[in-house]
């Protein structure tokens, strides 16, 4: 068989996993390598062939691991967690028990809505600013034609950015329990060709015009958020910063200051105000299926650690402007992470659309927080090193 | 059994996989859910345990599929890309197929180095200013203490920051085939200890002052440089633009500064002049067994398209600044991830010391190239709008 | 008499002049110093007094210079500029002519308000949210206390941040043709008093949380816009590009993407996508009386060159989104600036409120159109390093 | 008289202030505008001509106050400070007080070198890897070459970015008492022929590439350092925080945490952790003939307010990484200016090279702890709006 056409094996087999079995045979025979360490088998091929991957040759494996329980809104919740990074579930676990201890966590969602940015060119200026004074006297009709094109679409706001005479459209949508992505996509198309009609002389350039922003960190994701933002607090009692997390409040409050405002306002960061929040969120969207590459933005987490207004306690929260999640669609559909769902309560469309979706976003929030939380108190106490220097200083005495 | 000791299940059964089994069922019974779906069989445990994963229930599982070939430097690949986003395998192998067919990419690495930059909090500036003179006129004395703490470590660099009385020491270190994080950690520490004796008034703030930059987007990874820094670049010749591609170098040349340029510097974007980097960067790194939540700085790209010389045909590079990636740690070890390292030629450390882990950055960053350009010809033509605005013209007509 | 209390002397001597006169002795005797070439002889100390400056001792002098004249919109105009960077104005005056023997620029304010964002502390993220909606809710009945403490403002809109118990409220508004600052401070403060006394337990940190943002560079600003937004194009005639900037089309787009756009975007900017901007913004800010520290971000530019449609012409444009610039206020009353003013028909108050200050904006903006033409020209040619090359060669011929 | 040749008058008249006189008489006549509030007599022309500014038609005036006395490394300084905002002059001085009997200010340069980066394109990547080799390899070639073109310059350091097949060369070197933009290009022109020479195939495309970056907001100059990086520190005691500054160090170092650090890092900002770092830069810039255009980048400060050691007085520090000074160029010459600089005891070239901008950018840099110190405290008492809540409340019982 010619190697150029091994990605329609699915066609001409007309049997999933002996394509599957066909083409790794191929593959060996022309790399020389063995792919038996690959598994293959018991694994849904119908579930992702026209859908999640092409030219499959089996699927990797990776260890998924509970976390918690944590208590978010008087709720207590496990959390799915699967990576290779060891100590983080057991990092997570401690944090969600001085959490919990503490009556767990508040958190809430504060924006909603996914966006698609495709870019025209214009004629001129005068054009650009004749579309969006459009946008803004037609918001109503463009509406109808965005959510003619899906059942839970719901346009949001349009934000329209004019460089010289290209003109950036940002459409905002609620999306239901969907992430969202392909939805406004299509809406976006159908509200395009309306307005190229009225506008012939303006070209389509793309699409996408980079201020959507997908899967790339940019400012305008955290100022006028993407996804969901959600924000999730906590206060901890002093005496359990102490037991648990073998620290005290001040010296979180300060190392904060210090390593996640100082530090990374010295390295010029977006959405980097936090100790480790993108390992959370990709454990969690690895767990629940989510799309991983949308962990560049969907880490945006701002970390806060402060006094309680009694000055003994601790105040913590995380800010998450960017989460971008779903709980039908993408990944959310294959054994293990539909089951990780399912754990959450959170399987598939909720009968209210969009409350499943939000309640994810809540747990990888309330996640973060309880992440934060335990690398922030291990880096507060520099265990290892603190030791040796008094073991040291003892020597010299 | 006590839930709240279920983390203790291997210590207790002596068996790991038993110990997985009973997790398992005590979370369904706490939980009224079933797990029976989240697949547990076959997996090496004994590979994960106190090493990549605690309170283990199961693995996850994602498609492999290989996009390519792809010939990069003169040799030919197949890119082991672990998805669920539908057509981003054929997207691949369609601009690799017109990379190849043009002669291929040539690629090379330009700077390779881990960091960690602990922060620490002087008595005054002037104490700080002391720390950095130290630092730089003892340099060969602190690369011996830090280079004492492994094989591998080669300190390059140390960079200091003053803000304030704070002190912030960006070590940067060649680190072999590993990734390297705790390679300089361990490294770092050690030094620490040293420093911290000669300024006992100095306080260790944290091993991590956020200067480092693991895992968030700052411009000092971008400027700087972290893990590996690659450029990948090819001419592609204008008729396999338009026979494979179905664009032309003039679309793309001007999609590129429209999106890339324009629409990311408007959205004010670190590491965000491309299309979807991150897509291939994340897929790869699942089927390698990489550090996921690396992906937020790993994708870092800036993508460019102008004409060749010839002004006929089109240039096109993608450049990478901060790929952290390694041959050995990790999840590199992992039954599917180890077997495609080896279908690279690149499982674990190399006989000469980090050439495998570059090697995968020049796959990855050329695999990169072969993605961002197919999706940039699929967004150039706009093909679902254009063929509707032409037959729409026409029924007017 | 005392040191202490020379910032007294006007109210001790009544007489402003006497005042400035004493002071400078005092001062002299003080430091040893002679301050005869300070000059201090008629200027309008009335003007400044309680107003402008303390503790004056003279003034400084700053040389003016005029640029264009430039053909705007269709109407002519000479471009005040006070620098001491040679060839500044001339190359903006160079820059003019090419532009204005091309039939001139178009330009146009895209967005208009000015703002300024509280931080308030609420007892916890529900009253937080609370306070989000309420604003949004009592949106007419917040404008109608904003604009009570005003003639001209107009209260257009209140972006909310909520940043764990933290909300960040940016009040933006219109403010007739001054700058705007003070109106919005007011109207704010008045605005607040309000809110406090409905969420009693909410406290109220400062009247700016630098999300307003003021003299700092920030994407809030760049994207959301601050003061007027404006965008200044043309099309230049491929012969006068040759024949007026003895450069092409062709070099001058090369130059821009590779030095305003790979350039600036490799450096990680705000608002840095430009040649020079700064220059301009902050000679006509002088000339004008305008706040020079606001050159920070109303010099942020994105500047294009592009092929016009004809493929032979050169399409320019500056987009600046940010232009922070009033005709009352300030230093605008001053004697030379006030004339400046005059001399672009703008002088103070406009009978349609805020046409002067968008005037002034609209011409700040094509003159930075015509400074970046004319660097840009400049650099795009090399002369010095070329002809020095060609010598070189031919002598080794 | 032809208006085209107005620029011509200085040299067809044969004397200054008569081409002056000429100018004014020919606009007025033009533009049917009065321009006899400009001042124009006594003025030394001839220091500002074919040097400062063309097209000249008098002076502007900005009044000069001072501020201060400040107490820096144990030697007091009064502030020159030209401006038209009022206040501004006097809240420094309430800083400069608060600071000064509390024992003065510490202060220290860290880093000095003025930047200029060419871009070269090159055949390929692999040509730009050779110029980066090639320039590590021949510093000392290269830096006697540079060094050639001046008496002053020093060349401290190369950084190569490569970005696809275009290399950024980053020229770093000392330049005495100018600010050094001019010494360093013409420095920079030197070595860019030689390396021309070597490498012919290499392209020239811009002496400036943006990552140098001259008055723009860039991650590179905050980063990297650019002009003079400088930090100013100083304890103030509670004593004084409460008598002079009417308010606490609680309450300071939570103001600065929630706007200067969380503000400013959600609004996405480069360089501006501080509350109006700009406003003293520029007074002084003005004052004392720098090039006020580069208070972009000049006024990046990042300002911190901390419990000193005994939990009971105030920490405070400035840290200003991208200082542009000099005492020697651009209108430092100036009457007023150089007057000023004479104040300072700094008025011309050092003997010891280079001491005289160094002292300028210590003097800046705690001028603006002094301004910051006063302005947050204004700030963190609210008084307009607390005395009003007060009354209000006393009101309803």
């Amino acid at each position: 068989m010619n190697l150029e056409k091994i990605h329609l094996l699915e066609t001409e087999l007309e049997n999933l996993e002996k394509a599957v079995k066909m083409r790794r045979k191929l593959i060996e025979k022309k790399t020389k390598k063995v792919l038996k360490n690959v598994p293959f088998k018991n694994f849904p091929y119908e579930d992702i062939y026209k859908r999640c991957c092409e030219n499959v040759i089996g699927y990797i494996q990776i260890p998924l691991g509970l976390a918690g329980p944590l208590l978010i809104n008087e709720k207590e919740y496990y959390l799915p967690m699967s990576t290779t990074e060891g100590t983080l579930v057991a990092s997570v676990s401690r944090g969600s028990k001085a959490i919990s201890l503490s009556g767990g966590c508040k958190t809430n969602i504060i924006n909603d809505g996914m966006t698609r940015a495709p870019v025209l060119t214009c004629k001129d200026l005068q054009e650009a600013i004749l579309i969006k004074d459009y946008c803004i006297k037609n918001f109503d009709k463009i509406k109808d034609i965005f959510e003619s094109t899906s059942l839970y679409a719901k346009l949001l706001k349009i934000k329209s950015t004019i460089i010289g005479k290209h003109i950036y459209l940002r459409f905002k949508s609620f999306t239901g329990d969907a992430m969202g992505m392909n939805m406004v996509g299509k809406a976006t198309q159908k509200v395009l060709q309306s307005l190229l009609e009225i506008f012939p002389q303006t070209k389509l350039i793309s699409l996408s015009g980079n201020m959507c922003t997908d899967k790339k960190a940019t400012a305008i994701n955290f100022i006028e958020g993407r996804g969901k933002s959600v924000v999730s607090e906590c206060i901890i009692k002093e005496e359990i910063v102490k037991s648990v997390l073998r620290t005290t409040p001040e010296k979180l409050i300060y190392l904060n200051y210090v390593k996640n405002f100082i530090g990374s306002s010295a390295s010029i960061s977006i959405g980097g105000n936090n100790a480790h929040a993108a390992n959370i969120v990709s454990a969690i969207f690895l767990a629940c299926g989510q799309d991983i590459a949308q962990c560049v933005e969907s880490s945006h987490c701002m970390t806060l650690f402060e006094w309680h207004e009694n000055k003994k306690d601790l105040y913590m929260s995380v800010t998450m402007p960017c989460l971008e999640v779903g709980t039908i669609g993408g990944g959310t559909h294959l054994p293990a992470q539909s089951a990780m769902l399912d754990l959450l309560n959170i399987k598939g469309s909720c009968e209210i659309p969009g409350e499943n979706a939000k309640q994810l976003a809540i747990v990888i929030c309330s996640a973060v927080l309880a992440g934060e939380l335990s690398l922030m108190a291990a880096l507060s106490t520099n265990e290892l090193i603190d030791s040796h220097m008094k073991l040291n200083r003892k020597n010299k005495e």
